[in-house]
Order: structure tokens, then sequence, then C-alpha cells
């Protein structure tokens, strides 16, 4: 640790870091270097049971919860009102990145590890958590693992829901073993406090030289489909006046859209990811297009009226070039506010630390948000080498990942240790 | 005919060309309504050979040449030095509709029945041609026909060219008994002038409210395939300023492309037809767009002029935005120029038969366009409804039909029995 840490120092961090990340990214591997681990599937559970026995080896109390939520737990030296939680999710994208999720499973281990050797058991119990699930890359479900145990998520929401070869979210759990009541209820009541480390998945923290993010809010998104209609005409004997182009009003959409979230300035982002065009002939004028729009922004306040605005404007280029616009807004996630208390802890952890850090919002969902509503949230984010994630491209570099485990380090020995009951 | 007509009346003129056109439509007819005739198959081949029986019928001298183009020649009273020959192409698109290429035959047929049972035999041939080919919908090969007679297609050129059946294009034509010398040679030198009556596929005359199109141009016509490169990067934590979206490049250059084909003017069009983008998924960036550009002017310096400002500014536009681009340009057609002389009579004719007309150029290919550098030759337009062609929708309404029979007789009369040897 650096010279203003509390702490006492930490031999082989960065060795004992890249290796774990690496082990651990062998359940799942794929031959391009990219990871697979996708819910309840074999390199799921075998992820989780070497999990399971590296936290016993450690030395912590591990359990399983009914939904598959491996715990690892510090006990406390004395009665403990309830636990604070740190880790982060155990499944992938499909061939997705080693840190994604990972790091902070990792990160937790190392850290509850640390302490017990170093200053023995804790005045609150300190938990470490590989959660079962949030891409929804399997089933079209996020955050199970969390909305769980935040009692968010229940089994009457998955109950028809099916993976890409038909098999039945429940008949996936039953399988691996879960569901099945031989495990505790998923759902707690004693959470203190969930701290999650996660990489940033953007290039913020890169670009402005930051090796610690911590996260203020997690941005309000709102996700759109837009279809517009026109006609389809041949392209050469059609003048331009006549024309009913869906692609001219979709570009000229697009266009309006970047360059007033530009006018409007950062954070605020938008992206049209998905965009096609009927009958997508060289010699035809195409009469359909739909395409994606995803807006995101930390103020919901913000978040509405930019929309708002965007959305009329389409409604005028439509008219302006005589097309019929459907507008379908299918998502409308509000943002959600991280734990202020715990924010500014981590803050002066890194100033005390000598770390250059920067307080954010995060732009991608987390388990996080699922836990702030619940209990004292916070989100720490490290840097994503060019912003590259769900990627087997996917690398942060051994120092800041060696950072982020120091912050988490104090922030837990802080609320663990330090505090009083 | 009207008050102002050199020639005897017609009578059942309209019933008979409704009856005609419908009786073509009936080889390759589709259960929607459709057409689909392609080249050498078996709906191709009974319609030349119905075609082939009705030319006998009305007296015709009747013979194929060696690449299935069908002719009934009006043989003339006395030594020809050579023919006029007037008609249109017998192949249709997939599924297109009854009066492309079909009612420039029928109306050839009518005008050379009219004329022989009116007048008798004319001091020039006059020829009626189904040509065998213009579509390419079959074969990647266009103007098969009309090349074959001029000169400009070839045995060599078709040689390795399949069907999606993978049919070769020498075997498809042998076994529909052509390609087999026991026909005569399908390349002339004694055509005298090349007459086509064509529905315009496009919307002006309708608009303008004309019955009458005397082409004066075929446009010039430029084709590229454009290659946009950025960066994929997550929706969420990729802030604007490092972005390099593709797709909004793309857009921008659509609408750059589309506000200067208006600042430029009509007759200019521009389209963009063909558009894809990737890795095409709502959360993230684009990081490649390919889109087509197809332009057509009648005069090629001002198209050449437009393309060289348009490609310009699409590299400004893919630098600004920090993508890389390639600009194929995989077609560049030179405008073909109608026969003056042929062009002034036709207007004449519409004049002194009081029929609304218009010199227009045409944005789509025809055989005229390979005629034009071999022989006089005169395209004439009739009205399409609402412009749609190559689909069942496909319409001109029975007057206009009529109407474009008239002039073309009264211009086969001037060229057949009136001109001086």
């Amino acid at each position: 640790m650096s010279q203003h840490s509390t702490l006492a120092p930490l031999p082989d961090l960065a060795k004992r870091t890249e290796k774990m990340i690496r082990w651990l990214a062998s359940f799942g591997a794929n031959p391009n270097g990219g990871v697979t681990r996708l819910l309840y599937t074999p390199s799921w559970l075998e992820a989780q049971s070497a999990l399971a026995q590296k936290m016993e080896e450690i030395g912590l109390h591990v359990f399983f919860d009914d939904v598959g939520n491996l715990y690892g737990r510090l006990e406390a030296n004395q009665q403990s009102s309830g636990s604070i939680l740190t880790g982060s999710h155990v499944d992938t994208v499909k061939n997705g990145g080693k840190y994604d999720g990972a790091y902070g499973i990792i990160a937790g281990l190392i850290a509850l590890q640390y302490l017990k050797d170093t200053y023995g058991p804790p005045r609150k119990h300190l938990e470490v958590v590989s959660l079962c699930e949030e891409e929804g890359s399997r089933f079209p479900y996020t955050y199970w693992g969390s909305g769980s145990i935040t009692g968010t998520a229940s089994y009457s929401q998955i109950q028809n829901l099916k993976d890409a070869q038909d098999i039945g979210f429940e008949k996936a759990m039953l399988d691996a073993g879960f569901g099945n009541g031989s495990h505790k209820p998923a759902n707690r009541d004693d959470v203190l406090a969930f701290i999650e480390l996660h990489i940033e998945q953007g290039a913020i923290l890169e670009h402005e030289q930051k090796s610690i993010g911590i996260v203020e809010q997690i941005v309000g998104q709102k996700r759109y489909t837009v279809v517009l209609t026109g006609e389809a005409n041949h392209a050469g004997t059609t003048p331009m006046a006549l024309r009913k182009d869906a692609l001219r009003g979709a570009s000229q959409m697009v266009q309006y859209l970047m360059d007033s979230t530009d006018r409007t300035g950062a954070p605020l982002v938008a992206t049209v990811g998905k965009f096609s065009i009927e009958p997508n002939i060289p010699n035809v004028i195409p009469n359909k297009v739909t395409f994606s729009v995803d807006v995101r922004h930390p103020s919901g306040t913000i978040l509405d009226q930019f929309s708002e605005q965007f959305e009329q404007e389409f409604r005028n280029i439509a008219k302006e070039r005589d097309l019929s616009i459907v507008i379908d807004k299918w998502m409308d996630a509000r943002p959600v506010e991280m734990d202020i208390q715990l924010t500014n802890q981590a803050e002066s952890i890194c100033q005390n630390l000598g770390i250059p850090h920067k307080r954010m919002a995060s732009g991608a969902g987390h388990d996080s948000q699922v836990f702030a509503p619940f209990c004292p949230t916070s989100l720490i984010f490290v840097p994503s080498h060019r912003g590259i994630s769900h990627s087997p491209l996917e690398h942060t570099s051994i120092n800041d990942l060696e950072t982020g485990i120091k912050v988490l380090i104090e922030l837990l020995y802080q609320l663990g240790y330090e505090t009083e009951e």
C-alpha cells in the first residue's frame, strides 16, 4: 500500500490478481481467448464450484442460495446484525472478456483473504458474493442474481422463459442443482451494504488518466424502435421531388439526434446501433427503415426533456419527407443514485492513497443498480483499455486491477472493522 | 384516329390491345397477377412460340435468329435496302408486370397488322421484333437480345455465366433450341431504324398529364459501393467525443448527397438503395456501414462534376468523423442520345394528333440505348400509373396504350410508306 494507507502491506498483490483472473477465465474459455459462461451451463457450474472450493481454502463460511448465488462469509468476531457484501456476477456474454464481473469476485476473494490473514475476524460479517447472473445472455432476463437477493426477481417471472435451444429457465436451474429448496432462500434482509468493483467498460478513465472511477449514478436509459414507411420506386425514373425516401428521412433523424446530443453535451449519449432498410436493392428507393435509438443520461429530467424534443423532431422530419412514422419506446429506466456516504468514503480513500480518481456516472447497467434501492451501495470502476468490453480484447492493466483491490480493501476495512455497531 | 391523322380509322384498337396484353401476360403468369418470363425458360419459349404463331396469322414473314430474337417481317413491295425495326424485350424480371417490354411487342404486332391490312406492302421492310432478353434477371448479363443484333454482345461474353440454379447460359440457350447454328446469325447490318414503344416506369408523364414522352437521351449512370469503417464500442460508456460512429458518418453522407442533388436540380437523381450496418446491435456503436450510390443525369459533364463533388465531400466527412472510407465506382455508363430527326418526327406526329406530349430523358436503361449507336433510334414512352414498374401493380391506362400505338403507326407509316429510297 502507499505511504498513506492505514493498512499493512500487501505482498504479491499484482501477481496473485493476475493469476486468479486467468484461473477464473479458464472456466468457459474459448479458443480465441474469450470466455463464455452462460447461466446454469456446465462451465458456469464448474466456475461456481471452483470458487466455492477457493473460498473454503481461504477459510470462509461458504454457502449457495436457491438460485445459485455463491457466498463466502468472513464471520464477525461478535454478534453482527447483518453482512457487508462485495462481489459481482460470474456469468458472461457469449465470447466475452476475462474481467467483466469476474474482477469484482476475484477482488472480493483477495480482499477478504487479506483482511482475515492480517486482522482476523471483523466486527461485522464480510461476504464475497459470486452473483449467478447479470448479463441476460442465455435467457431474456437480466439481474437474476441481484434481483433474487433483493426480491425484485421471482420464480414467477422466469416461468415461461426459454433459451435459444428451447430449454426452459426453470429446467436449466433444476438441472444445475438449484431452485429445488435444498439451499437457503435467495431473498435476504440482512445486507448492510453492497460494494461492487467493476471494469468501466468505457474509455473515460483511460482518456483522463484516472485509475479509479467512483460512480455517483447509473444513468437513466430509454430505448426505442423507430419505423419509417415511405414508397419504393425506380431509382432512375422517379424525380427527387416525387420521392418518399425512408432512408433519406432516417438519415436526417440520425443526423439530428447526434447533433443535438452534441449540443446538449456530455454525459448525454445517444446511439443508433440497429438499422435496416427495405427492399434493400441498389436501384430501388427504400420504402422502409427500422432503427433503434438508445439514449442515456444520469439526470432523469434532462433525459425526459431531450427525448421529448427528438421525438417531436422525428415527427417533423417524417411529415416534411412525407413518411409515416411509428416511435415505440420499449424501455424507460430511471437513473439510480449510489449511496452518497459510501461515495464520499471511497473518494477519501483515493485522496489518502494518492490515487488519481474521478466521480462519474455509469453509462452501463450493473448489479449495483438493483442493490441501490435496497441497501447503501457503492460501485467502483477501474479503467478498461480503449473502452473495449464484451470482447476477448477486454483488458485492464495489472496496475489498475491492483489499485482497485487496494481501494476495496480500505473500504471493507473501514466498514467491517472500524465502524461502531 | 383524331381528325388530324393522315391514316384510316383504327376500329376496336383499345379492345384488341387490352386483349393481347392479357394474352401475352398469360405466359409465365404468377398467381398474384405478376409475370415471370426469364430467358430460355419454358414460359419464355411458350411466349416466343405463341408470338411466332400470331405473326404467321397476321401474314408476316416469321423467323428466329440464333440467340432467340423473334422477327415478324412485313415485306416491302420492292427491293428494300434494309428494315425498319420496332419492338421491345419479351423477358421480364421475377414477378414483374404485364407491360414492361411486352407492350412494345404487342404494339408492333398491332401496328404492322393495321398497316398491312390498310395499305398493303410498304416501300421498306417493316419488322416487329420480340427481343429475347433485356432485364438480366436470369443471368448476370443484360441486353443480350439487342446486343447480339448490334454486335456488342457475343458468345464469348456469356461463356462462364450461370443462373441461380447453376445452369450455364450456353446450356440454357442450347436446351431452348438456340445457339446451335440452325437459325440465322443474330448480328445484322440491314437495320435502317429502331423504334421502341415502352412504358415510362416513372411518374413524370402522369404527374404532368402527358400521354406521350419522346425520349431525347437515356441518362448516364454511375454506381458505387461505399464502405465506412469506424470502431464498435459500448453505447452507454463511450462519450460522443470519443466515438468513431460509422452510421453517423453514413447518415451525414446520405444527407449531403440528397441535399446537393436537390440543389443541382432535376433531372439529376441520386439514390441510396442498399444500406447495411455492423454489428447491428442496439447498444453497440456501429463500426461499419456499406451502402450503394446510384446517380443519373442526361449530361455526362454534369454527372461527372456532381460525382467528383460528392466523392470529395464523402472523403471530407469521413475525415471529420475519424472513419476510413473506400469508394468503389463499379459502373460508369455514359448518356446515350436518341436520333434527333426521329425525335422531331415523333413530336410532329403528337402535335398533329393533338396529343399532350413531352420531350424527356429516360432515367432507366432500355434496348434503345444499345441500338442508338448502331442505327437511328427512337424511344417513345407511355405513362406508368404512379410510376410503379417491375411489380404486379404495373399499370398503364388503356387510353394511353392506344395513344402510344397510334403514334407508332403514324411513325412507321411515314418511315415505311412515305419515305423515298
